[in-house]
């Protein structure tokens, strides 16, 4: 494919994207292939010649959209929201036109230099702490994923831990040992990256109790945390949740800061979903809890329309991460910013060593809405929530809301005038013929055994007239399962 | 930004990319700037009005353009090359159209179906045992980067010796104390990844001698993991590297084979580079130490004109990948899918849980290239490494090739008739000046003790042009280092 060609193929490919938003309202949301539906009708080894583009683009018309489940649609309602825009997908046309590999300083002085301006720009949005700003010992760095914000900042709590023994005189045999003590916690809530990330740096780890609206709290911490180290272990680490995934429940942030009080236990803040909304004014209050803790991560790619990844880590003391996830530089690295130690090398701040150009994305999406659109973005979709959650409040005979709801995700279930076994059965059957139907989809989850169904509204096509049609269809088919359940 | 205005700044973004791929070679290779240069010249906080895209448009060229070292340009000849296409470039603007975050087979089953038929068809085309397949105990996975594919391999194989301790009859706590007794391998060539594989998963590591071509010896191997296990060490996993990054050196993997037979150590070959080669018939013969192996990786982005991140995962037996890496599903992820066992979740295959629609991007390629095409970039690339090799062993007054030249890489220093301590000198010299020289962009590595600098094309922009002209240009500046140290 040479120049012109590409020019033609770019020019097409833009109006296809174009056509995708216009025409995606209508696409069902939820692919409705069987597993193993593209095998059956892609061949079974790489072509010899090349194929023309015709062909190509052909197929992923007839056969990936149909194995497409619509992210982007505006009745996606599903899981979190990932939404992406138009400045998003122009940022990723450059970072890949530049296609560099951004590991250290000197291999694209650009990658991350902006990225660490953009992240501090986020930062002073939100109302971090001076502490987590890259002038002074802290910085900001871009993750794939809050899993690997959790797991990263897992492992320079582990060292720090660990430097605390050394520093008592204890060799490398001794902190082997001290290392297999090392506990972690989280709540029953917290998100499955945080055990996942226990488990590959080989420690320890516990859920403990929330409360009855799923947040963690201090008192419980602070008796866990005394209850295990008179049984000889040693805490390190704990993620606070603000949004959890169930339930966007908040936990105990500033409790859970005295409760650990004194330790040399690292709170790492997960704000994978819900961090976005710092942004506006009315949720500036979760700083104090916030500004207290060692970092603190929010996913750019969940709330605030960037693509997919781009989860934005803060940490106060950026060194412990460096040495944490540094290994001595190979000799094909060695550059002269980095040996006088004037550049960024941020593969020393995460897992891999390579990593692309993302903080463009951000910054087109940053400058195109303003921090006036950004709110903007946030505000709306939390109404679009409420107005979802006053409808369905109307229907008191047909739905209960148990928790509140934050964030803009609300969960619910179907109500039964017999027991509960009987509710979670009338919600299963509301969940999966909603989901059948097509044209909206909603995922489910089950908290102490009541199954609830969440709507999480996230698309920027998402507008009034949806929330209208969502309620219409599910009061329809609550009515119709009520009736045939009778 | 609406639709609209997407349209036309996307053409224009399609239209610069062909601009930059027009004038690349115009540029200068290696970015001047120096540390801190972008701070001086943006704002100091997130705009509160939203910007036009003019202004943004207008930023790249003045303010991000001079920190970029242009990676695709046909003079960049540093590292290893990792070069994109622009099959490619329109395979992740279709995956940015899209924007699914494939962590399970439900919530895409396209993202997750084409990844796994393109990683079998590169399989075959490789020539790999058909136990690397999907369709058996094994299968292929897209990873971010080799050090990736490391660490998950490495958690695996642990899970695995881990297993045969727990069949023993084991319980938590010995297993814990076991853990610590884990060791792994690799030579003192293997990438720093490997290193830092270890230090996040908390197992010990040391890396082994190489022979006199820096390659890895069934012998060392088999004498080493003697030693430690009459130590009390539990050796459970090595890295066999296929072109390592120093010098492209090739690990003697059939005797590293003979040398763990018997044993529970898992074999995973990193051939992050190198692999590449491994689609034309010249290097099948390396097939025979891979297919004995536990795992395998390339990384597409290197060689086969993917945009950075594409690194190719094999594994012979995934349930060990799967349970090293699977948490309890939560119940908001939970699908009938999964639950069945019918659908892929390759959320359990890497560290993150979200992950993008990358197997489009490889497709696009393959498709378009076709396997002949391919084979033909990887050819062409080694010609001209080929070309350089012999221009300048037409000067053995000057130049000093040392070792053999593998895989389109040449390694080589200035001689000197004085000590070898000159010799480094010299080679310092003559390094520095040919990259302030602005035309050409080479790294340098040292190998027990020399300063050499490492010479390795890979644009598919480079053709024999480029090659007299850097020949030419290293030809002057090394006459002039040495006349002036004379």
């Amino acid at each position: 494919m040479d120049i012109e060609e590409f020019r033609k193929r770019g020019y097409e490919t833009v109006d296809r994207i174009c056509k995708y938003y216009q025409e995606l309202e209508n696409y069902e949301v939820l692919s409705k292939v069987e597993p193993g539906y593209l095998k059956k009708v892609l061949p079974k080894e790489v072509p010899e010649e090349p194929e023309p583009w015709e062909k190509i683009q052909s197929d992923i018309e007839t056969k990936i959209i149909p194995g497409i489940t619509h992210w982007q649609s505006p009745n996606f309602f599903a899981f979190y929201p990932a939404n992406s825009s138009f400045p998003s997908i122009l940022g990723d046309m450059y970072s890949d036109m530049f296609n560099v590999i951004g590991f250290n300083w000197a291999s694209s002085p650009a990658c991350t230099e902006l990225e660490s301006i953009v992240l501090d720009w986020m930062g002073k949005l939100i109302g971090l702490d001076p502490n987590f700003h890259s002038d002074g010992r802290g910085g900001g760095v871009i993750q794939g994923t809050a899993s690997e914000a959790t797991l990263v900042t897992l492992l320079a709590a582990r060292y720090r831990m660990l430097e605390e023994y050394k520093a008592k005189g204890l060799d490398g045999e001794e902190l082997r040992t001290i290392s297999t003590r090392l506990i972690a916690y989280g709540s029953d809530q917290t998100h499955p990256c945080l055990n996942k990330a226990t488990m590959i740096a080989n420690t320890r780890f516990r859920a403990l109790p929330t409360d009855n609206n799923f947040s963690l709290c201090g008192e419980t911490v602070k008796q866990e945390i005394e209850k295990d180290i008179a049984n000889g272990l040693i805490p390190f680490f704990i993620v606070g949740t603000i949004g959890t995934t169930n339930s966007a429940a908040i936990d105990k942030i500033t409790d859970i800061v005295d409760a650990i009080k004194g330790t040399n236990i690292w709170l790492h803040i997960d704000a994978a979903y819900a961090g976005s909304a710092l942004i506006c004014s009315e949720y500036k209050y979760l700083l104090e809890g916030i500004n207290q803790a060692n970092s603190f991560d929010l996913n750019m790619h969940k709330g605030l329309l960037t693509n997919f990844d781009c989860s934005c880590l803060w940490i106060k003391e950026r060194k412990y991460l460096i040495n944490a996830l540094s290994t001595a530089s190979p000799d094909f690295l060695k550059n002269s910013a980095s040996k006088d130690g004037l550049g960024l090398d941020f593969k020393d701040w995460q897992i891999p060593f390579g990593r692309r150009f993302r903080a463009l994305k951000i910054w087109f999406v940053i400058r195109t809405y303003g921090a006036k659109g950004l709110r903007e973005h946030i505000r709306k979709r939390h109404n679009l929530a409420k107005q979802f959650y006053n409808k369905i409040l109307q229907y008191p005979d047909l739905f209960i809301i148990p928790l509140p709801s934050n964030f803009g995700l609300v969960n619910f279930y179907i109500k039964s005038s017999n027991s509960s076994k009987n509710s979670n059965k009338l919600t299963e059957m509301v969940y999966n013929r909603l989901n059948e139907n097509g044209k909206v989809y909603l995922t489910q989850t089950k908290m102490r055994g009541q199954n609830m169904i969440r709507f999480a509204p996230g698309s920027p096509l998402t507008i009034e007239r949806h929330i209208n049609q969502i309620c219409e269809l599910l009061l329809n088919i609550t009515q119709e399962v009520i009736a045939i359940s009778l």
